[in-house]
């Protein structure tokens, strides 16, 4: 029995990462999203390890200090993290889990965890990205500069992961990650058992 | 530009690497086989530098004392071996090298180039393996047992690999090393100029 993984799909703003996510999750229905601690209220509907884990600040600090999170940031008013606890059951079980986070936010897990499989996600010219970012559309121009900025300065740490993967036709990205997906299914270092269970599986 | 990789196709006997190297090649011919240099002489219509590199005893040798093998063999009366400079000239430009070999040649490869790609091949059972090793035909019982009985323990070295791919249907063996190929080509650590060449191609 193999374990599974925790899949980092990261990279910076513009680069279309929640899309692909999306899409990703839509395709491969057996791939689970990391589920997410938060001190943020829960909205009508929503329901504790669910969408969220909903912790008080206290216990989110609580969290911290004991270091049961594989990264954290303070987003407005509200902590979100990423607990180790339901990560590391899930691998156990041979599942996949999926983290869509931020560069900052991957780096801070690879500082932890650097077993993780790590995707960069890349716009595939500068110019695209540009327009990516202005096409959100809710953003002054200082605050589209400053993304795009913080952006360029992001694609610093592209050497910091395993695999990167250019959004320029999202079915290609998918596909990309689909491929890195079915290749770590096959290391050999998430499957210790190999030759027990090929003797056990017939006769001699 | 990401630089290629040489892929090391690799198993016990009977484990199929053969066939499955043959039906890897087919069906993606921008692949290559790594070139052999050997003291076999030539046979009629082989080409030096297309089928092996073909080299006296003496030059043999002398490439074995140079380090400029990343792996020999002594089989009946001639020398085997895989040449650096091809493979890596190939790797430079890009290139995906296949080289098919037995247990102890590749873990001889990974000696001295770990970079390479290194795929286990396994029989999905031990009695599907002995009914392969049998099915060949043309030993006696005494060389069967001696290849079974080396095949198992050839098992062992399945954790110096990176991938194991499980050849119970020949197709899916296929699928499963493209699906590595296409996975490696997204590896960071080959394409050390991301962040360059995506400035280079729009304008900030």
């Amino acid at each position: 029995m193999a374990k599974g993984f925790l899949l980092v799909l990261s990279g910076p703003s513009g680069s279309g990462k929640g899309t692909v996510s999306a899409a990703l999750m839509e395709q491969n229905q057996e791939i689970q999203y990391s589920t997410s601690v938060t001190t943020r209220p829960p909205r009508v509907g929503e329901v504790d390890g669910e969408n969220y884990f909903f912790k008080t600040k206290e216990e989110f600090e609580e969290m911290v200090a004991q270091d049961q999170l594989l990264e954290h940031a303070f987003v407005h008013t509200n902590y979100y993290g990423t607990p180790k606890e339901f990560v590391f059951q899930q691998i156990e079980k041979g599942e996949i889990v999926l983290l869509e986070i931020d560069v900052q936010g991957a780096l801070q897990v690879k500082n932890k965890y650097k077993e993780a499989v790590f995707i960069f996600l890349l716009p595939p010219t500068m110019a695209e990205l540009k327009q990516r970012i202005i096409g959100r559309g809710t953003e002054t121009p200082e605050d589209i500069e400053t993304r795009f900025t913080n952006a360029f300065k992001e694609l610093d740490f592209v050497g910091e992961y395993d695999y990167f993967v250019v959004n320029d036709k999202l079915e290609q990205a998918v596909e990309d990650i689909e491929h890195i997906i079915a290749a770590e299914r096959l290391r050999v270092k998430r499957k210790s058992d190999i030759k027990k269970s090929l003797v056990e599986k017939g006769e001699i």
